[in-house]
């Protein structure tokens, strides 16, 4: 299956939207998706921080003025859903004054996943839990949400048990900064001129990758490596899964693939498991999945499946754009299904 | 331990060493250790086809004469060793000749490294294996040679049952083409052009990545896959061994990175492992393993051991120079080693 933007935007479509950072790299990509599907300028609202105040973005043949995210402006906004498009630490901050303007809050950060009572969506994966929401739903980690919309059909054939994932995680993960270090530093180089001290990244990101994402924690895996397990867990309502990741930063502008070898309980066959992906809604089968495919695209692409040398044993490679399936677009979704 | 160019070189010092291939990627690598060293330009003679025959190639403030490589030039070439720096093919073409000369024929191709009278060598891991040798030993796979540099200390601590291999390999593994094609590809994306159409690969490699290296073989694996499981067991004397390979072209000059999960036999933790490591020839460990770190060294990298969660199960990321330890340093250390 795949999909258009009319279809991600879904239900959003009669209802009024506010974006809370919308100046960011994933605010900006919710704001092309939702032009894209032709959503109404006047049922759009925009806030960022203050720097950002009285901005005006292009959308849908006019434009649309950035305003100040306060307290009151968000309590007065008139949204019936508001998407976070922040870090976890403006998520905190607003989440008391969204609660009181009465939109449903669909936050991309880190800040809420693991809240008991907050459902932590996927919609082609776990779209029933969104109906217990209590005012929060929570866009999960963006490798999380490629990887397991490629994991889930074969999690619906057999228990999962464990899985060894290995990421490839594109530069504007980590924000336009990201994008910003990745093009000085190429652009350098191609003149032959020394990089430019590390600005994004603590070391050079062109040429080279950087296998740490996130802060180190626990048992030596980083933040970034624990959200694979722990949201995996809560998402697939697995809670005995095992997942040893390991998230690797590369030289890549946009897209994150991901290297999947998973155990199941029961012995499954290479040909079940491409059956059920091709059935699956997001997903794309293919030989290669590669950022070139997956780029602008709402679906994950996901190739390469074969049996693992080990028993019950099965790999697959799979690619998505981070910045749209993995943040803008599982958000909207999320939101289109409310 | 660390390693200078003459500890690489070993017993050669005193040798006459032939290099077959000596005007591609690998070839001119094992050239520039052995200028390093200061190996005499006496006792060396470059061999390549008949394209670069009379070539000049500046060595030890002098230059060498590339011949081309015929029969009858290697009978009587009077070297004790012939280091083969060429692909199959060639290695296979020549393998009668050199036997003929008497020379000892290290060569870097796939040929002979599953032939069982042919030692299959990792110096830091297996060079007992080199003594039963009948005129013939084989340099492995370079992806394999740095994932084994790092897991052997492993498996001399406990059995290994499995490994997931995940790969980033730079493009020069696939030899001066696969530089070619990155730089052209990068300086028109720089220029704002578009990219010339694929040359060494099938897809653009900058700002891009591709899950298949080799062709494709049995069970869905490619080839280079396959090398890391069939020349995984020979090497350690696994014969179950079990590996789950990946392995992925990355957007990267020189160098390849490996990220391991692995089962062994015992219970082993991490202090241990990194014990053990911290102890291992050829290893160095720190926080990053990294292409910025492993270019131009003899050494594998290795960081981010850690427990894997399900049991049994360790993590770690590695990185090595595919030119060097993953090739033509690997043979001049088997060379120098016979």
């Amino acid at each position: 299956m795949t999909y258009g933007s009319k279809a991600i935007i879904g239900n959003c479509g009669e209802k009024t939207v506010a974006i809370l950072g919308a100046t960011g790299a994933v605010g900006k990509e919710a704001l092309s998706i939702l032009e894209e599907a032709g959503f109404p300028r006047e049922q759009l609202r925009l806030f960022a921080s203050a720097r950002s105040r009285g901005k005006r973005l292009p959308y849908g043949g006019g434009t649309l003025t950035v305003e100040e995210a306060t307290d009151d402006a968000l309590i007065h906004c008139g949204a019936d859903i508001i998407l976070g498009m922040t870090g976890a630490a403006e998520a905190l901050r607003f989440a008391g004054a969204i609660r009181e303007s009465g939109a449903v809050f669909v936050d991309n950060s880190s800040a809420f996943r693991l809240e008991k009572e907050v459902p932590l969506v996927i919609p082609e994966v776990n779209a029933a839990d969104i109906a217990a929401h209590r005012g929060i739903l929570a866009n999960p980690n963006c490798s999380t949400i490629i990887t397991l919309t490629a994991v889930a059909p074969i999690a619906s054939l057999s228990r999962i048990e464990s899985m060894v994932v290995t990421t490839y995680q594109a530069v504007s993960g980590a924000g336009t900064g990201g994008l910003l270090s990745l093009e000085a530093e190429t652009e350098a180089a191609c003149r032959g001129e020394a990089l430019p001290p590390p600005a994004c990244f603590p070391y050079p990101i062109a040429g080279n990758l950087i296998p740490q994402i996130g802060d180190m924690a626990e048992g030596g895996y980083t933040t970034e490596e624990w959200k694979m397990q722990k949201e995996g867990c809560k998402i697939l309502h697995l809670p005995e899964l095992r997942v040893s990741c390991t998230c690797v930063r590369v030289p890549i502008r946009r897209c994150h693939s991901i290297s999947v070898t998973l155990r199941t309980f029961d012995a499954l066959s290479p040909e079940e498991v491409t059956g059920a992906l091709a059935e699956a809604d997001g997903v794309v089968l293919c030989t290669h999945p590669m950022p070139i495919l997956a780029e602008g695209r709402e679906e994950v692409f996901v190739g390469r499946i074969r049996k693992g040398v080990a028993d019950n044993e099965l790999s697959l490679f799979c690619c998505g754009d981070q910045l749209r399936k993995g943040a803008a677009g599982n958000a909207l979704q999320i939101a289109g299904s409310i």
